[in-house]
């Protein structure tokens, strides 16, 4: 157990009067443990209490390396165990019991019949406040993964020629990354041409590249347990005088919102940085996301930058800027970077140029 | 939609008096509508009711391709809206509300607030339960996804090599996956060499083939949207005596299993089977894990072959059988086949050879 991060925990328990915490997120188990355990659908809890309890529910075939003696209780079960009542057992019938987000309805709703007098919660609060704030030994390793993350970009950026299609960029993308030594994706890379780039979730599929076309490229790599993610555009032999306006607002978009972040702003100011441009260019409507969310052990973590979060940044917060602006039928242009807050201000994780690039 | 199969999900509703259903599973929702959406963190709700409304919930970000005239209406919501009160405002406050097991309590908590009254419960079996039995088509797609999983296990059976690690063999299947026409893999592989296949859930790494050791293979493509497992223990170079015995007791009881998958057989009956070979060699103890799962657009879909499950089997069920072995620190064996449920018995999906194989 990580005893620093696990007091930042029972802190906000203790601040918040939430007696007991459920916590069943894998990479929140792993922040707080050391451990990855993927269940599948079995379940997996790491239940905490503000006596003092810290008690593992696991199942038998996920044995556990308990690496430290910091008093990590395990309770294992096999398949065909009644394991809400093993964990009812545990647990007590009163206050708040936290559970984390995610945590399915399958274990969730039998939990709450056995306890009915319990007020059950949303307590995932409690680690990703925690998670919020990336560490310097986790700032560094943010650091590293968007490196290799920009070295990827770059094999990408030199590798569209003629014929080539968005899956055989994608199949290059895990290539590199392979021998990059990174440890695989941190999401299905979308590679998008043209029209496909105007879908912001577009499924990389067998659209072959042709000239004029936008090319977002919207990638991202693990190293070491922590994730990057960027986007970058570029355009195919030629762009028109229409794209190179988009990608120019998107641009000041994107450094609009970068020159925004510092301690004490909140997070919907920097998406209002980022839309006031697009919005002051003409394109209001067709920025039809938030400007970005937080990223750390996940590549999607607590801490969305959306015109509703009002929570104000600190230093050590890591999430991406990543304006774009979507033509239905003509093109695309999203242009992301991460930024890690710092005292000051902010550092921006990726250094591949965000200059209008005409590739191929 | 496809409207046999949501006649089949009201008729459960409409005799389990389930007023209301929230079907969140993207695959269940895509096996309703034919639409994949991949939602990520946000939310995703096919709204169906006993009055015949069809209603889906869907962030703007993932516009929907209606490719028929079957009545759904689609609430199209933004990232800053506060979608569970859209959602709330169609429902009503009273009766039972089922939900799928894997919604997430960020959804269901605030919901169950806004409609105190209504009874949640776990709403999966209603879709659950016609998933489980698979029409024709869906047999036709489950044997070609099984077809092509035979096809990769040969090319990975003649691929093990002095010095070949987990992961190279791993990288190897995937790229054979793509050769072969598949959609890529239906779950990581799972390549674990010697002691490591004494863990049923080994995360494939970079230990090096040694003579002797056992290789369990357990691997899945999708084609189609459909999913095939399979696995095999071969042996590298050669073969103890006590590894030749664990072998031909999971050979029995993979074969056991099958023997008693017919109609009217219960899962239990098919696991005991499985588990009674076993028990009698002497090695019960070491058979850690359920004899199998139901398969189908999702690896593992409703429906255990398990000591608990007492339902019964029909005709149109794809599961697995694999009962295995696992010896810690020494090695493992799993030899898992998909089965079909024919009127009469069953359809052995998978092809590849279960005689004890010594390669290399």
């Amino acid at each position: 157990m990580n005893q620093l991060r696990l007091d930042q925990v029972t802190d906000y328990m203790h601040q918040t009067q939430m007696e007991q915490l459920l916590i069943s997120d894998p990479a929140s188990i792993f922040y707080l443990t050391g451990e990855w355990i993927h269940p599948g659908e079995r379940m997996l809890v790491l239940y905490l209490n503000l006596s003092g309890e810290k008690r593992l529910f696991v199942n038998g075939l996920f044995p556990i390396q308990v690496k430290d003696a910091s008093g990590l209780q395990i309770t294992y079960f096999s398949d065909t165990d009644d394991n809400i009542s093993l964990l009812a057992e545990f647990m007590t019938d009163e206050g708040d019991i936290g559970v984390d987000k995610t945590w399915p309805a399958r274990f969730l709703l039998p939990l709450m019949e056995k306890l009915p007098h319990a007020a059950f919660i949303n307590g995932s609060q409690a680690v990703d406040s925690v998670r919020l704030i990336k560490d310097v030994d986790e700032q560094a390793l943010m650091r590293k993964a968007s490196e290799l993350n920009d070295q990827a970009m770059n094999v990408l950026a030199s590798s569209v020629e003629e014929g080539c299609t968005e899956l055989e960029l994608s199949r290059l993308l895990k290539e590199t990354y392979r021998v990059l030594g990174t440890d695989g994706i941190s999401f299905t890379p979308i590679i998008a041409f043209g029209a496909n780039a105007a879908l912001p979730h577009h499924d990389t599929g067998n659209a072959m590249i042709q000239p004029g076309a936008s090319v977002i490229c919207d990638i991202g790599c693990i190293k070491d347990d922590y994730c990057s993610d960027m986007t970058r555009t570029f355009f195919y032999k030629t762009v028109s005088e229409k794209a190179r306006q988009v990608y120019d607002l998107v641009h000041q978009a994107n450094l609009a919102a970068i020159a925004a972040v510092r301690p004490g702003a909140r997070f919907c100011d920097v998406d209002a940085a980022a839309r006031q441009v697009i919005e002051a260019g003409g394109y209001g409507a067709y920025f039809t996301h938030r400007t970005g969310h937080s990223i750390g052990i996940e590549v999607h973590e607590f801490g969305d930058v959306s015109s509703v979060n009002t929570a104000r940044l600190e230093p050590g917060m890591v999430f991406s800027i990543e304006p774009g602006i979507y033509l239905q039928n003509e093109f695309g242009v999203r242009i992301e970077d991460l930024v890690l807050v710092t005292e000051t201000g902010c550092e921006v994780l990726n250094h591949f140029t965000k200059a209008l690039t005409v590739i191929g």
